[in-house]
């Protein structure tokens, strides 16, 4: 199949099939947002009732698609479209169906919609791929469970780590124990890991989360990397004193001291042009009328490459002591979280910046951008190249009940998702090729 | 009955019995201590089976005291030294027996037994005083319970509102029900004010709950007035977003915001003289990942004078203004909470200054403080002229389990606290012949 086939492929489908297709994801994503664990909101967390129920719909949708659909040993959903012959290694298109609290309807769940549907088009055009194509709906992305991120996408890297079996939600229950409830077998979680060999390639399709290419009027954007965040919960310890009784010089008030180092992280971060965000905060002993002995809070720290983030945080950690000392507070500082920033593959880019470029006929090259937030892609890239497809959402709004797309922006990006992937396969065949 | 024989029947109390009778009132805070719904603490709320034990102690204190004693119909334990002849007016002494979460030994507790022993040599001397004397252990001073403070107080002066019966507990038992339940009738309330006639005035012994007594190496001093609280609950809002997605300039962070409005407090406070503490702080939505939408702190504002308080509280106001503005912030104040400052009269301030001389026997004029605190004497402010004595603590510390006082000093305000009774039954007669 040539490049010529390819688009004469695409140029076959009828704007109206694919409006209905954009038309069928939005529906879907409400349907999804049905099952939830939250009274009048969304959630919905890894090996819930909710995981089953959104994993029965996943599995109807895919196999509807016309793609051979399981459940891998770790939760997650997965179609499989053959290629030009049965067993070829396989392009896998990932995202996920788990939400933090209160969510929006399309952080994860529009990229798992996205690529049901692109395998349905490329299924339903006749040609076929010189790869297998793997759909995959992940779960635990969010890591609201049980406090660690990315457990599906790393079970398919073949990362996961038998420490995370120690993990407990908030009720007390292991991960041990729920996946025992939820009729997954611990000792089999190596069967979902697949091997460099297996897989050539990884894409996800993402809202942005940002508000990027809603200010530049773009429905799509090429990401180049996915920032690697590190997390710190930092204590600041002085002494609970009676408020009325204890003059300022007698002092040593914890909050103080945080107060100014929550107003240096946002400093620092502005000047050293990274994303330094303090989420969480709370103070013991907490009451109206004593000065408070200990306060403790979060620090995201996030930036384009992890030499920028590592710079930013030393001046943060600098400017932490000399608060701690001026003030005679001690300081304890605890990294609860690092990610290596990964970077998306050049080819990979490409492909999904031709995929835009010839979905919107645009003239200008396609955006590129770095990815603040955390993705699926980031596990996956330990077993083999990824790249990302942002499409626009209103007001840089995620993890919120207001996220929002257009349907029009969905229309264009299957569009995208679609031609980037007869891309990819163009040049697999030029490189098997030659 | 003449000053010189005041000071006779002081002096012939032999030193060890003064000691004996110190040593008592500190095995007596260590036997209250172990009155407590708190495990491994001291907590002792309003109405609770632990204020019914300690009330049945104080009765027999009381008793064995040689003072006539009844509970009044706020909860109160009131023993009564009658004077020359029964009925006449009563000076009043009081403190309270409830305590805060986690509390320490003394504050309140040293109070109320000091006034019992001290009655008890009033009563054992022989003498007769031109007044009656009457003994008050007080509850609810600290507002644990309901989240009103002062209440037996506020009895006593007949300043009791009827809102009060409106408010419930944590467990959602009403003021009303709770009475009951203890055995006291709502309705009665009214049975526990006194008339101005009744009472000559009120003296009220407290640790300091400061450092200054100690930094002086003083034990006792007198308290010229008792700063009156403002309390506030601020709520700025910005807006939650995702802290990957949201770059600064999008920014509207709450806890920013709240962060340099906890330093500008601090600062005020220090240029302004006056004590200004953000003991509670509270991010919403609290999450690692997301932009606090909202800060929600506490402020309480104590000086010297309501004035420099309420010059205090313009400046810090319109400072949070000012950041709220800067930073696209909404601000929201809401007073919980507001006491007028309560100057002593110089006649009790005088009479307990003349005690301390008498007992310390210094030749420097006894040291004169603001009480930061708020205190039992505030609400009886309202019935009659007050005063106090302050006690030595280590290293200002209270409502802390490490509340700390000296047996010596404990000694030395039983010696100064009785002759300061003696100095105000001097003045009495000296005012009743004039």
């Amino acid at each position: 199949m040539s490049a010529h086939s390819t688009t004469g492929t695409m140029s076959e489908m009828s704007a109206v099939r694919r409006d209905d297709q954009a038309r069928l994801i939005m529906a879907r994503c409400d349907e999804l947002a049905s099952h939830s664990s939250m009274d009048g909101g969304i959630e919905r967390v890894y090996l819930s009732p909710e995981h089953a129920q959104v994993d029965a719909l996943a599995a109807q949708w895919m196999a509807e698609a016309g793609l051979a659909t399981w459940r891998d040993a770790s939760g997650s959903r997965v179609g499989r479209l053959e290629g030009d012959r049965p067993g070829l290694p396989a392009l896998i298109l990932g995202s996920h169906l788990d939400t933090v609290p209160d969510a929006g309807r399309y952080d994860g769940i529009l990229g798992v919609l996205l690529e049901i549907e692109v395998a349905r088009r490329i299924g339903a055009s006749g040609a076929r791929l010189p790869f297998a194509l793997e759909t995959y709906a992940f779960h635990e992305e969010e890591g609201v469970r049980f406090g660690a991120t990315l457990l599906c996408s790393r079970a398919l890297a073949g990362t996961w780590n038998d420490d995370l079996w120690q993990l407990h939600d908030a009720q007390g229950v292991s991960l041990r124990q729920a996946f025992s409830d939820f009729g997954l077998c611990p000792e089999r979680i190596g069967e979902a890991a697949k091997k460099p060999a297996e897989v050539i390639g990884y894409l996800e399709a993402h809202i942005e989360q940002g508000p990027a290419l809603e200010a530049a009027g773009l429905p799509l954007g090429v990401v180049t990397s996915i920032a690697g965040a590190r997390r710190f919960e930092i204590t600041i310890t002085g002494e609970a004193r009676h408020a009325g009784g204890t003059p300022y010089p007698r002092r040593r008030d914890a909050l103080v001291g945080a107060a100014e180092a929550v107003a240096a992280v946002e400093r620092i971060g502005q000047q050293q042009d990274v994303i330094a965000t303090v989420g969480q905060l709370r103070v013991e002993p907490g009451a109206v009328n004593i000065v408070p002995g200990e306060a403790v809070f979060s620090l995201d720290l996030r930036a384009e490459t992890d030499e920028a983030r590592d710079r930013a945080w030393d001046l943060i950690h600098e400017e932490f002591e000399a608060i701690c000392r001026r003030r005679g507070l001690t300081l304890d500082i605890n990294q609860i979280h690092q990610a290596h920033g990964v970077g998306c593959a050049p080819a990979l880019m490409d492909a999904i910046g031709a995929g835009i470029t010839q979905a919107t006929a645009a003239t200008e090259p396609p955006m590129r951008m770095w990815s603040r937030a955390g993705h699926d892609a980031m596990a996956v890239a330990d077993l083999c190249e990824v790249a990302m497809l942002f499409v626009r959402c209103h007001d840089g709004i995620s993890h919120a009940p207001d996220e929002s797309v257009l349907t029009e922006d969905v229309a264009v990006a299957l569009d995208a998702y679609e031609a980037a992937i007869w891309q990819v396969a163009e040049h697999y065949r030029r490189r098997q090729g030659a």
